[in-house]
């Protein structure tokens, strides 16, 4: 069997580096999509990738890959990944764990000097995050198949196509029949990620093995009234987009408030937002999840009815549009049994769990058996500058994560 | 009796004109106090002053003000003024009818070569629509004496003072004492503004005289939860500042729901303001308004109790801040009776009705005897660009108006 020990004080001193890469007019270590601090700290990565032994380039889609190849020439690849974009106001962890993870274990590996039947990739995945395309996963879509052209065209404020942001971080949008990997050809895709809530700490657990990523729905919601004076116009003559908007996000917090999934308007804009005009106008992003395929389509349509309800009693026009719709993934039983096998040779307590975020994972299990593996986050703070885990805990991710890849390595088919 | 025909012609020549200074980034008819474009609409308005005969300069308080003599040397002024600034997104009603029908009877004055017992004065006020500083009324607070150093101290988000703002629109603000005007010194005040509500309108009247101008709270509420990601968090788990705030709407809207009043969350802010991340932080600014003293502080407390109790029931931190109080003013009835005579000579059909919205004539009312005269707006529209008023309707108010300053020149005591 190869031996490979990857070094936590190897791991943070990249993270320290990365964490450097951030834009100063945000609060927190905000690095979102596309923005010139993300595009930088790539490049940095793309350095520290070539140290690990990784041949590293951005592919069409904008990924950044690296890769060492097998012993076997003609075996599929072993993909590891996630993403180095974070939210507005982001934090350390998100993402960034699973690609300094990925990166340390492909440099343990090197380190020991033995090589894997298949070819290793290392994948920082472009945009995982929302950002302002409307489309998160892009560069996981991309390898998926499923970014496609309605995708490609949507725009940012500013009128920018995702295509031509695709392009400016070094893809190639035209080209991305060569990055989408057909099903089968990608022996398994494995992803170390903050758990984004508080189970693992409230049970004392260094990490956790992913059983099933929660579907996601997220719908825009547009409210239209009409913009009166707030002083001449008694509150039952008006048309209030705002006062609307209200009573939506009590419906959304209802709907879900008995925990068989979460409901969340956490995004919302007032138009013209002014203390003496009547809102005219509100628009809201919503996301709905659960791990019930068909508890989430019931209740994402009794949402948009209420929605309809709601605007049809206040004289409001509402329009409510798909974002996106993710079905629940299973992650796949054999893989999830080695990491389980793994997990349990670190002598540390693990526990099995769903994750209740969407993850580059879920786009990769339309083409590969999946696994997931979680590291517990204090107090369950994500999408924040208090996202924390302790490098202790992280320590045992790592030996999880290399023995995984090597007990896989032995495993799968090549 | 002198003799003034005020013109509608020339009066829409003016309106055409001032139309144009409007910020090319904002929607509709855009010129919000200390921009650009507002600097550079006063300093052309100053020049239709000195063509209507009027004497003009901007004042330690950042009014521009003309003047003519009167006859009696001695004698106190009759002040004609409105503003020129508009909300984001505003139209060419609010505030620029009363400037411009004022420069247009002074002209007509002019025109008819006789002079009035008093002097007259038309202001343009500064900024009298809410502004990044939170203070509305700059300019006629300073006139009455209203606005003092807390008020000069605010900042807007850059970090610049009122003060300086001041000064940079030609103001003083060291000067205050000098532009502050004694209770007693000005003969009369006279505001022809748009109505911003639906009661002319639906009764036919092309102009209507104000009884009472109402009471006006503002409040700035925060709401401070805490930022989880929105797919790890539990609903039930979340301290969720948005959905905090959704019930605060609702609770306003029912507050005033019988009409005894107003009150309106007009403006509110999210943050981080992103898609999966749950509401950390709301800032709601809100107003509420009321011809009754008594009443609006019985609701004023209620509304700062029950933001109170909703924030306690989720765990939320609520801070309450008061941004400004008016109390309800009540027109001068000899001014009341006198604009109630001359809007009978008109032959037309007229109103005599309240003020649901806060004008520069409430800080007036401090130091002088006040009168408005309304202007219908078609389907109560203000605040947006779809403001409107119509011409025929003008030239009756200008008439008015233009009565009004003749019949009060000869009936108050200089």
């Amino acid at each position: 069997m190869t031996a490979a020990e990857p070094r936590l004080d190897r791991y943070l001193a990249d993270w320290t580096a990365l964490s450097a890469f951030t834009d100063a007019t945000q609060p927190g270590w905000t690095r979102r999509a596309f923005t010139p601090p993300y595009l930088q700290a790539r490049a940095w990565l793309s350095e520290r990738m070539t140290g690990a032994g990784l041949q590293a380039g951005i592919d069409a889609g904008g990924n950044l890959v690296g890769r060492r190849p097998g012993r076997l020439p003609a075996a599929r690849p072993l993909v590891l990944g996630s993403h180095t974009d974070t939210v507005a106001g982001g934090g350390r962890f998100d993402g960034i764990l699973g690609v300094l993870a990925a990166i340390e274990v492909a440099r343990a590996l090197q380190e020991a000097g033995a090589g894997l039947r298949h070819p290793l990739e290392v994948i920082d995945f472009l945009g995982e995050e929302p950002n302002d395309f409307g489309l998160s996963m892009v560069g996981s879509r991309a390898l998926a198949g499923t970014l496609d052209q309605a995708g490609l065209q949507r725009q940012d404020l500013s009128g920018r196509s995702l295509a031509d942001a695709i392009a400016e971080a070094g893809g190639n949008p035209g080209r991305l029949a060569d990055v989408r990997r057909v099903p089968g050809s990608v022996a398994c895709y494995l992803e170390l990620h903050i758990e984004q809530g508080r189970r693992l700490e409230q049970a004392g657990c260094p990490l956790g093995v992913v059983t099933a990523i929660t579907g996601v729905t997220r719908y825009r919601v547009e409210l239209q009234g009409r913009a009166d004076h707030a002083g001449g116009t008694p509150v039952a003559e008006r048309c209030d987009a705002l006062a609307g908007a209200a009573q939506v996000i009590s419906a959304m917090e209802r709907l879900w408030i008995d925990g068989a999934g979460v409901g969340t308007v956490g995004r919302l804009t007032v138009s013209p937002n002014s203390i003496n005009v009547v809102p005219e106008n509100v628009m809201m992003w919503t996301d709905m999840r659960s791990l019930d395929g068909a508890l989430l389509d019931t209740r994402r349509g009794s949402f948009a009815a209420q929605v309809g309800e709601i605007a049809g009693q206040r004289g409001l026009r509402a329009a409510v549009d798909l974002l996106s719709r993710e079905e629940p993934v299973a992650a796949d039983p054999a893989v999830c049994a080695a990491l389980a096998e793994v997990a349990g040779r670190t002598g540390r307590p693990f526990l099995q769990l769903p994750s209740y975020a969407g993850h580059d994972a879920n786009q990769m299990a339309k083409i590969a058996p999946v696994g997931m593996l979680f590291a517990p986050s204090r107090d369950g703070r994500s999408h924040c500058p208090e996202e924390w885990t302790e490098p202790d805990d992280i320590g045992v991710c790592l030996a999880a994560l290399a023995a995984a890849v090597i007990r896989l390595d032995e495993e799968l088919a090549p």
